[in-house]
């Protein structure tokens, strides 16, 4: 399902406002080109302030002028941050954690398994179901927000983790086998001495609990869905602001949700993507971000929440909020939505600003949403439900997130770290990457980069050896293979069950001291590259040795394989290195197996990234994320320009774009090409 | 109230000794020119081993010895460490913080609303005040010791916060709103509903309980006071130790404490000063220290604690001892005391060392203290009651200190900094800063530095106005009246209700990165200055533009303005950048605006300080803060030496120091001029 | 006791497997020349999988298999870690610490004390012990593992404390006095009022307490021993795993035991050696490890841990653990056995990876002890039970370690490392050194080290004046002789009762800033070396000043003295310097004392260790501790060779290696001499 316009919007909540000026903000709105906004999902106190009693007055207020403005309007329903009575009634709802129990005042820090809280979130979720069904400006609904398990360790939660053990495994026995848990004494011989969760130090039990608790959010998203389903017109749709890994902002792929499952409840795909801005602005965040939410349903996705203002140290430089905005589109965004549109005054995120800064009025970020909105106005036809599907995918598993979590290759050393640094240098190359799982179809894919797959099952690598052997071009990551779905470490030669395919094996690993990586540059001529965190000692069988270790102890093995299968190939990475040498490898293999896929000339932060339009034309963006400028050499089809840094051209033009032609692209600007 | 002569002294527990030696110990005093003690605050449990059981015999034993040796005796009252049995019988007097109930053995971890505490503390008050109140040589208490509110929060003491909440917001409403509890459906809608504060995520409320929990303190200051009271001489006075924000010496502005509250209740402001020695001694701290402390009663103050050998890397080196002694006199006090006698043989604070060493031996130190003592007794008459007033003055603001410790600017830029940004540039270039609070009167001052005044009410905010429009000249920091008393940020252009007189506003602001100052040096010259955590982009309309930002998308933005106002003037500094630019802007503001305050030519290590003697002459010392020889050059006043480096001259002489005669000041070493 | 052949083993869990392979193990390890396991000590939930119901099939298996093909077999008593059922029962047993109530799933975290806790050991104890008694094939029992007390602090066990303070301290005044408690109120008054350990600030008796658990583990082995014996045949032996100080590697003396008093209910030593690994091997922990573990029982002992692959930063270059097994014997060990045969497939040391790795398949590491075992075969009538005496020691005390870690010096230089500091500088001096004890005999050695012997009774002194008195020769390091037993910091001058032997005193100290340290080098030129985190302010009486500090203001101190007292000597090491510095100044007193001790002309990397045969011929191993080749010299006695690097030369040989004779020793490898 997609939306039937592009959605330019922001977060809005007259709750959090100083002073009532509902009618002044949406007439700024209009004015700007924000056509959407998002409400209600976090003031649960303010529908229910006493048990059973309600207050929808200011959601009527604000769905009435939403009609009288012509805004869409996102409902979120608003189970995350829960009203102080709740838990005065009823403490239990709060998480208990290896920390002990939580404390009300944040949020999403409850045991969503608690049937009191199910209870009362079902009641509030009806009751404004009931209360927005007469406005036709509501779009859609939005389950929740960013919705956590909170490691809720209740009894209760704890209790239902055993009940899925025991169904899985009948037989005690094998569930102690199969988790190791023999080791130090930790055997349970039977299932009422189940210990608690909290003190286990059996990293397979550890991760079977994690993902139990992504389990508990992908049931509770759907228990919402199910109520708001009934509710429902049939051209609303539901989604969810799913996030990412988070460090200062988004990293990688979110540790605690399994994405794709819980999106099964879903109509469409919402996510939220935080980036660093001004100088530490590349695209990037945006464009692994967009990949996974464009994988969740397979289709055009939500962009429900990014920076405008953001964090102090993210205020945007001039012309940046307008190439974020164009950078979502060129990813398969059918949404620009701000968190959020005025700065608050008060609590805990006063400094993650909105559009508007505190003092509330138009400044220079809200005059660069209304130029651009402008602009997409003209545009959209061409740019709206852009239609992506790349040559090349990396298979991303978080079982294997979790199992590097709980077994470290090396603590500075993450799945996620990982996962960007294959996805990183396929970005600045322009080699445009798909996100795709282990239940994807991955022959649609001429090659396939395979990050630290550390927990597969046999399954799986059955089928990576089947894309191998249709002649899929394999790039596989040190790590992967390893151990099984509970992380048991396969008792065999590694990567288990692909040392044919790879054309070698390992079963020594360590940290390079005093070790270089000796590899060929693109003339042949071998030189030395910095290594860090992590090196396999492979002993090839009939791989060609692409790189080896620069280290008289460990010269005998290799660091870098490639074995060609058929049409096919392995190009297995057996340590970590830096980019630019993965680069050059990840070109190596598309020249030697005459990859179809076209390497391009052009370089990060000249990043060019394509799609098919509506009307099927291509659909080319070309960036430039630096803050001088660029030229864009034009080398193969015919095009033309839509978009010529500010200056927009007509659609129905024909000025093309001969091969050599030259444009320039300003600081922080961007060019947009169409196939005619 | 003053004291009536200069006291030396230092804190002595014959408790603490590993043997009876007080009649030895006060010898070694007496010798020494040492004329008084500090006993009793931290030993209750030897005046009361059991409940209700006493035994004050050590007390009478010392301050028996003491009148024996004349010694005067300023006894503390014990209630900040308490005995054993106490919280065996009532542990619910443990302060129960976010880490849960404290457990026995520190000290000022209680929760000091507790009735049952209270109880016990004036038990024990009142009898320790009955025991000593036949000694003469007792001259005044000190109650209680560097008094902890411990961040208590259990129930009772919430309950507290609760009613005052309750008499501040009667409408429950305007609470909510004022503190913005909508946000994360953090809505309290009946008092009965309010969650334990140790959970809350909203700033203003967290602030406001530690606001609360200051003026617990107050109140229990307040209330030792009254019982004290009772039993007073009129000759004796009250006072109490305050201390300093802790790094590992005293660092700035005390942030659990409302220093100028609490002192109501006293005679004469007391407090401790810690600070780094040898190599690093400066004399910042004992300057601010002083001046804060100076500020609470508008008086001279006692320092009542400060390090003779302190901790490990304190030691200090030949002379700076007596050089310390000399630079508290320079601020105004009338005392120098140390913490403490002798060093500790057990327990923790043994490497905090005291006077003497644990062999109990007169050494370096002592015999250091005996050559000042002797000095100061022939100089005492022009340095007692030295009365101070400077030209300028710093504004230091508790709410906004806890504002930023809510909202940081930047986890790198605390309160404190920035307060000590301006007064140790101050400091350095020798124009002499007092301390002063939003309810002091400005108008003495010639120029007025705000730092950080984050939390500002619309009050304080026309008060800087009032100050600046009868012509005062304000030097304005950057997060400047930003928000209200309950940190509500203002909805309004910024800096709030000041952008008429400043000439500029602003409403975004960021890290610098990629960023330097432009401005212009003496000369005239635009050059170029690092610049560091904290960038304002201001938008000039009538200021002048003092500085700019050298980065081609904020270059149309001011850095630091300044714009007369009548005969008054307000320079805004919207970064934080060295201190030698700061200097430099200060230099700029004294000169352009003809305020007047004399530049002095000295700068530190040589720093002057000056104030007027009880008989009304100008005193002025000069210290060399260095290892190496100074120079100071006299070029005004005619003014006579009362020291020279180690050399007493007669006060009753008449050598002139002439205008142009230059004297050389020792490492670590002083001259004394007086007016004649 | 001795073993009666050389141990080359493993830790063996086939409970541990990820399928049943007993007997290919075993015959793995019988061609690798592997003749010894140790089996069963984390296995309780395996024999006792519910209350009082007995399964141990698995354990007769291995014993049988193991009689089958001739290994020996070391038992080890399983109560280090617990079965879940135990602690669902009587969740008591778990350890209450400072962060509350430990939780199930770790090992070593119970209250040793806890009688029901006791009760079941005893029943499983002596369960497994009929069990095993039919075998052949048990040599030995190893009791528990790497014990622990866990700090608990449950209420049983600080009971049990303040009744062994009641026994010491009948008067409880005296108790008072001892520990200091007059400090902060923190006295007790009567023992029922005695507070809650946990909470105390008093070093003294955080300091008692760590003993008292110490003694608990003490108390828990002997009780465990009594069980053992009761079912021993004359020929087997009791052992135990210690360990030691740990940081990523052992790195000191093991704070949590008191192991020569732990020992005393054992028949051999038994210890844990971990140590980094290719580029950062040096030998230091085997020989420093070693050594401690000769002390316990002054006797050989048995490595019963040390790794093979180990922690994947470890992994051995080619030849190195050959190096490592032959370093442990020239320490005196008679066993080299791995931690542990197998990689484990789950749970928490996965990736502390045994001899074999995760595919079970013979590998380099298994070759590389097939090797030396072979090796070793032919050898080991010369090499077994090696007899070692050295002519210097260092004294080792738990007290003053614990003492320095209540009070520390300063936060980066901890007793281990003072410790450490000595110890290395001899062993890459090639000046082998014996650990001795306070209780030990000093008078067999000719130079004795003692690192900050913080903690010292008047009795432990008076045996160092005697030690000196006698012709001994003392180098004394700062910080020594401070305190008593009970930490209490002697009022006297410093070193306590030590100044006459030093000729010096001290009462100052601080740490290095600005100050570098002057002495004289070889050549008598007085040079600067750096100076780091500590320096006492020597006032010399008598002795020679050997060393200064470079500061105008501390320059009339001295940094190093030396004394001569009748034929013996105190060297005063009055600060921590540099290793190089050390080596001059221990030379020096060997030199200038005529000490009879010969210096080396190796240094490391080249080292040297000798011993006694059973024999009695000297033995000498030549070690290469680097990844370049060295020569050793030979230049005094006419020794023949058993080894030359990797050829092994028949025992009865007669190629005697003249003086000046030079032999190659290759990268990571060694030469062994023996006396003809």
């Amino acid at each position: 399902m997609k939306v039937k316009d592009l959605l330019i919007g922001a977060a809005y909540y007259t709750e959090y406002m100083p002073y009532e000026r509902v009618e002044k903000d949406m007439q700024l709105m209009k004015e700007a080109g924000i056509n959407t906004i998002r409400i209600a999902e976090s003031t649960w106190s303010t529908w229910e302030p006493h048990d059973n009693i309600f207050d929808f007055s200011k959601l009527h207020h604000v769905l009435s002028m939403a009609e009288k403005y012509d805004l869409n309007v996102i409902i979120g329903t608003p189970t995350y941050a829960v009203p102080s009575w709740l838990i005065k009634k009823y403490p239990d709802i709060m998480a208990i954690t290896k920390h002990g129990q939580e404390i009300y005042g944040g949020r999403q820090h409850f045991d969503l398994t608690n049937p009191t809280f199910r209870k009362y979130c079902e009641r509030i979720t009806r009751r404004l179901m009931e209360e927005q069904k007469k406005y036709k400006c509501v779009i859609g609904f939005q389950l929740d927000n960013e919705t956590r398990a909170a490691n809720a360790a209740n009894s209760g939660t704890q209790q239902l983790f055993v009940e899925s053990l025991k169904q899985k495994y009948p037989d005690i026995d094998e569930f102690n086998h199969e988790f190791g848990l023999d080791y130090w004494s930790n055997r349970v011989n039977s299932w009422e001495d189940f210990p608690d969760i909290r003190g286990t130090i059996n990293g397979s039990l550890s991760a079977a609990y994690k993902k139990f608790l992504r389990d508990v959010i992908t049931g509770f998203l759907a228990f919402l869905a199910s109520i708001v389903r009934e509710y429902m017109r049939p051209d609303q749709f539901i989604t969810h602001n799913f996030d990412y890994a988070w460090d200062d902002h988004s990293v990688g792929l979110q540790p605690l949700v399994d994405q794709p499952e819980a999106a099964e409840c879903m109509d469409i795909a919402g996510c939220d993507i935080y980036h660093e801005s001004n100088e530490d602005f590349t695209g990037i965040e945006i464009d692994f971000g967009g990949s996974i939410a464009r994988s969740l349903k397979n289709d055009n996705y939500l962009v429900l929440e990014t920076a405008c203002q953001g964090l102090t140290q993210w205020l945007p430089y001039p012309g940046q909020i307008r190439l974020q905005a164009y950078s979502h589109l060129a990813s398969g965004a059918d949404s620009v939505m701000y968190w959020h549109w005025h700065s608050i005054h008060n609590a805990i995120e006063s400094y993650w600003k909105g559009i508007l800064s505190h003092d509330l009025k138009p400044n220079r970020e809200y005059y660069e949403i209304k130029e651009y909105a402008g602009e997409m106005n003209k545009l959209k036809k061409s740019l709206l439900h852009l239609n992506k599907k790349s040559k090349a995918a990396i298979l991303l598993d978080q079982r294997s997130l979790t199992g590097l979590d709980e077994f470290p290759i090396n603590t500075v050393l993450t799945y996620n770290q990982i996962f960007r640094w294959m996805h990183d240098t396929c970005y600045k190359m322009n080699l445009e990457t798909d996100i795709v799982y282990k239940e994807s179809n991955f022959s649609d894919y001429k090659l396939l980069f395979v990050p630290a797959l550390y927990s597969a099952s046999k399954e799986t690598i059955e089928k990576l050896r089947a894309y191998v052997q249709s002649g899929g071009h394999l790039i596989l990551g040190f790590k992967s293979c390893f151990s099984d779905e509970e992380l048991k470490i396969y008792p065999d030669s590694q990567p288990f069950m692909m040392t044919d395919l790879v054309g070698a094996s390992y079963s020594d690993f360590t940290y390079p001291k005093n070790t270089a990586l000796l590899l060929k540059d693109i003339s042949g001529n071998e030189y030395k590259a910095p290594l860090s965190k992590w090196i396999e000692l492979l002993i090839p069988s009939d791989a060609e040795v692409w790189a080896r270790y620069d280290n008289p102890f460990w010269k005998d093995y290799a660091a870098v394989t490639h074995k060609k299968n058929g049409t096919g190939s392995v190009t297995y990475l057996g340590c970590y290195f830096e980019e630019k040498e993965l680069e050059m490898l990840i070109k190596k293999v598309i020249q030697e197996e005459k990859v179809n896929i076209s390497l391009r000339k052009e370089h990060f932060p000249v990043i060019i990234k394509e799609g098919m339009s509506e009307n099927n034309k291509k659909i080319r963006y070309i960036f430039n994320y630096s803050s001088h400028s660029e030229e864009y050499c034009h080398d193969t089809d015919n095009l033309k320009v839509l978009l010529n840094n500010n200056e927009v051209l007509p659609l129905d033009g024909n000025e093309v774009v001969r091969p050599g032609a030259t444009l320039k692209i300003e600081p922080w600007n961007l060019l947009i090409l169409s196939e005619i």
